[in-house]
C-alpha cells in the first residue's frame, strides 16, 4: 500500500455519507483488529459489531443500522453495503498503488509476427505468443506466458506470469488469469485396448467468457469433441481441476482444489467449497451450493446446501466410530431384528 | 477441426466395414447429439442408442449388432469395437489438422553445447536445455521447458509447454507431458531433530517407461535413495501427486487430483478415480480400481472395486447423520445391551 | 551418486563411532534391502531390525543397542540417532555430488538495472527479475522463475525452474522452493453484488521465515489486507493450497494437496497428512497432528492426533452400509425407542 489520500477523495470516488472530518488522512485499509489511528475499516459482518469500540481505525465504513454506534467513536462512511463498498475501496485503491508502466512489448518476448494484438497491449519479459494469436485492447500478458497459435485473449484481460493457453482457446474480456494456470491440456481420454490405452485426440478447445477469474496453477482441459465451456462471471480458486467437456454457469464460485470431471454441467448461481469433487456426466443445476470435501455423485436439480464428510474427531474416537462403521448395514440388521422380536 | 474428408478415405486409414455412400463428406467428428450433416459420429455404450435414431450424422461407427438398426438412418462404418475406432479417428484426425512445421531448434532456445539432440528433434522458443542432456529423434520439447543437466528424454515424446524435468530423470519414447508438469522434484523427506526438520536429500531420480502420458501440473518426486518409477503405459490426469519411491505399473490409469503417498507400490492395470489417496508404503496389487474421492489406508492384494466416502445429502440431514456417527459406537453397545436383555 | 568415498571420509565429516575397517569404500546409500557390497545403509526403525541379517551394505549406520548385533556382519557406525545421522549423510553426499558451478548470472536472464542483488547470487538462463527485488547473498535463482517488483529473497535460498514470487513478497534465508510454486498470486476473495462477484483486490503480501522448504507448484496467496505468513522452518509438500491470510507457526509440516483456508491459524510443530483439507476462520494450536484426508472443521486447541475418513472397503460393503448411513439418525432414534420400550 502507498501514499495517504483523505476521507473527501474517498467520498469523492466511492459514494457514501460520510460522518467526520473529510480531511482525515488515510494511509492503509485494515481489517476493525488490525487497524491504526492511519486506517480505513468496515464492518459487514454484524459479529464482529463488538470490535467496533475498540478499533483504532480513523473511520469505519457502516451500514445505516449502526451509524449512530459507530460515529460515537470516530469518523464514519454510511452505506447500504459495507463489504460491497470495502470491494470497491480496495479496487479504487488498488488502481492508485499499482499504476501500470506504458505499455510495451517487452523486447525479449517472441511474438509471431502473424499474431493481431490491439491497442495498448503489455507483453512482459520471455512471453510466447504464437502464429495467428489475437490479443484485444489492453490486455495484460505476464511474463513468461504462452499463447499458443489460434488462442485469443479477450480485450482488457490480465494473465499473471508462467500462464499456459493452448491452441485455439478463447478467453473472454477483463478476465484474471493466476501464475502457473493451464488453459487447454488434453482432457483424459482413452479407449481401452487389449489392456493397453488408447489415445483419444481432444479435437475441442476451452471457451471462457467474460469477468472469468482463475486461480494459480488451476487446470482448464480442452474439450474431447465439442468445447469445455465457463460462462460469464465465473470465479475460481487455486489448484482446481476442471476436465474436458465440463460446462459451468454464469456466476458460480468454486474454492480452493476442488476437482469437477468430465462432461458435468454445473449451473449458475452455484458456490462450491473447497476440495469438493464432482463426479463425471452429471447435471447440477443453478443455486447449488457444496460444502468443502463433500463428492457430489449424483445430478442435482433443487437448490441448496449439500453436504457429506466424515466429522474429524480424536484419533481414538475416530477409530472406534470407524470400524463401527463398517458394519453398519449388520447394525441396522440387528435393530431390525429387535424391533421385530419386540412387535411380536 | 479443419478439412473436409470423404468416408472412402476414412475407411482407407482406418478399416471398418462401410454401408452408404464412400463419397460422403465429412468435416467434423461429433457425437451423436451434437452431430451435424457434416459430422461422423460413433455409438459405443448402449446407453445412448435410443439417440441413433435422432442424430443428424452423415455417418455413425457401430458394432455388428447395431449395424442394420444403424443403417436405417443412412451411412454406418461397422467395426467389431466402435470406441476403439473412434479412438484412432481422432488419431488420424489430429495428425491430419496439427501438421507440424518442420522441426527446428527456435533460436531463443537455450541449449547447453553438451546436450545431444536426435534427429528431427524441435525445440520451441525459449525453452532451456542443460548439459548433459540426451533428447531421442523426433521429440517435442515445448515452449519455456527446462530441461535439466543429465535427463533422458526419448525418442518421439512430446513435452507441452512449461515442463520440467529435472536433473538425471529419465523419460521413455512416445510420452506426453501436458504444461507445468514437474518431475523430479525433491521428495518430501525430513528427520525430526530436537522439535525441527533436517532434510534429507533425495538422491534418486525418476524413471518414466514408454507410451506414458502425464496431465497438466501434475507432479512426480524423485526418489529418496531409489528412482520414481512409472512403467509403460502409465496415464495420469491433472494435478497428481506423486511422491518419492513409488512405484506404478504397466498401463495402470489415475485420475485427477488423486495423490499417492511415499514408496507405496500400485500394480498393473489398475484404475484410481478422481481425488483418492492411498497413503504411503502399501501395496496394492494388479487390476484394483479404487472409487473417487476414497482413502486407500491397508494394502489391496485382491483385484476388485474399493470405496469410501460418505454419502452427500441435503445438509440438513447430514447434520443429523454426521452428529449421530459421532457416537455410533456407543450406538452399537446399547444394541448389544438390548440384545442381551431380550436374549435373557 | 558418483564418486567413492572412504568410511574414515564419513566419520570425520559427521562424527560417530566407526567399528569395522575405515578405508572401506563406499559408492553409494541405499537401504537396507537395496544396498550392495559398496553401499553405506542405516537401521532407524526397529520394524526393519530383521533385514540387518540379509543386507549387502557395506557398513550400517545404526544406534548403540544393536551396535554390538550389527558388528557382527560388518562395519557399522554408532550413533545416538541413526535417522539424523543418515539426513546429515545425504546433505554431505549432495554437497559432494551436485557441484555448484561458479555463480553467474546467465546472460538470457532479462534483470532490472534497480534489482539488488549479494555476492555470489546465482541466476539461471531466461529468469526474470524485476524492479526494485532485493537478492540476498548466495542465492540461487532457477531458470524461468519470475520475481516481480520488489520481492525480496533471502540469502542462501534456492529456487527451482519456474518459480513465481509475486510483488512486495518476501521469503527468508535458506528456503527451497521447488519447480512451478507460486507465491503471491491473489487471494480468493469477492463480495456479492446482484448475483455478480465483485473483487476485492488482495492489497497484502506473503511473507516466508527462514528454512522453509515449499513442494512443486504449491500455491500461497497474498493476503487481503495484512500478509498471509509462514514461520521459520515450515515444510510443505507439492500441490499445496495455503489461502491468504493464513498463519502457519514453526516447524509446521503439511504433506501433499491439503488445502488450508482463508484467515486460519495453524500452530507451530504441527504435522498434517496429505490431502487433508483445513476450514476458513479457525485455529489450530501447537502440536496438533491431523490425518491424510480429515475434513478439520473447527478449532482445536488441545494437542494431538485427529481423524476423520470414511474407511474403505470392497465397493459392495461400502454401498451397503453407506446407504444405512444416510439413516442413521432415524437409526438411533429406533434403538431409543427400543430401549424406552424395554425399559418400561
Amino acid at each position: 500500500m502507498a501514499a495517504a489520500v483523505t476521507l473527501a477523495e474517498v467520498i469523492a470516488a466511492l459514494g457514501g455519507d460520510l460522518h467526520g472530518e473529510a480531511s482525515t488522512r488515510i494511509e492503509r485499509i485494515g481489517t476493525l483488529q488490525g487497524a491504526d489511528a492511519s486506517s480505513i475499516s468496515f464492518l459487514a459482518n454484524p459479529r464482529y459489531q463488538t470490535q467496533l469500540a475498540s478499533t483504532a481505525a480513523a473511520c469505519v465504513i457502516v451500514a445505516p443500522a449502526l451509524a449512530e454506534a459507530a460515529s460515537a467513536r470516530g469518523a464514519v462512511i454510511v452505506t447500504s453495503d459495507p463489504y460491497l463498498y470495502f470491494a470497491r475501496l480496495t479496487q479504487w485503491w488498488a488502481r492508485r498503488v499499482r499504476v501500470r508502466a506504458v505499455p510495451r512489448i517487452h523486447p525479449s518476448a517472441v511474438v509471431a509476427t502473424s499474431a493481431r494484438l490491439g491497442e495498448g497491449v503489455d507483453v512482459a519479459a520471455l512471453a510466447v505468443i504464437e502464429d495467428d494469436v489475437q490479443i484485444g485492447d489492453g490486455a495484460i500478458i505476464g511474463a513468461q506466458c504462452v499463447i499458443e497459435r489460434g488462442a485469443v485473449i479477450g480485450a482488457a484481460t490480465r494473465l499473471a506470469a508462467h500462464v499456459t493457453v493452448g491452441f485455439d482457446c478463447k478467453i473472454g474480456e477483463r478476465c484474471i488469469l493466476h501464475a502457473g494456470v493451464v488453459i487447454g491440456a488434453d482432457g483424459f481420454g482413452f479407449a481401452p485396448n487389449a489392456g493397453r490405452w488408447e489415445k483419444i485426440e481432444q479435437l475441442g478447445a476451452v471457451r471462457i467468457g467474460n469477468d472469468v477469474e482463475i486461480g494459480a496453477n488451476t487446470c482448464i482441459d480442452r474439450g474431447a469433441l465439442d468445447d469445455t465451456v465457463l460462462a460469464d462471471g465465473v470465479k475460481l480458486d487455486n489448484l482446481i481441476q476442471i476436465a474436458h467437456n465440463v460446462r459451468i454457469g454464469e456466476h458460480t464460485a468454486i474454492a480452493g482444489c476442488t476437482a469437477i470431471a468430465g462432461s458435468t454441467t454445473i449451473g449458475a448461481h452455484c458456490t462450491i467449497a473447497g476440495a469438493a469433487n464432482i463426479v463425471g456426466h452429471l447435471e447440477i443445476g443453478d443455486h447449488v451450493h457444496v460444502s468443502a470435501a463433500t463428492l457430489i455423485s449424483r445430478s442435482i436439480q433443487k437448490p441448496g446446501l449439500y453436504s457429506g464428510v466424515f466429522p474429524f474427531d480424536d484419533n481414538a474416537s475416530w477409530e472406534k466410530n470407524a470400524a463401527t462403521l463398517r458394519n453398519l448395514y449388520s447394525l441396522r440388521q440387528r435393530v431390525l431384528a429387535l424391533e421385530k422380536k419386540n412387535s411380536s
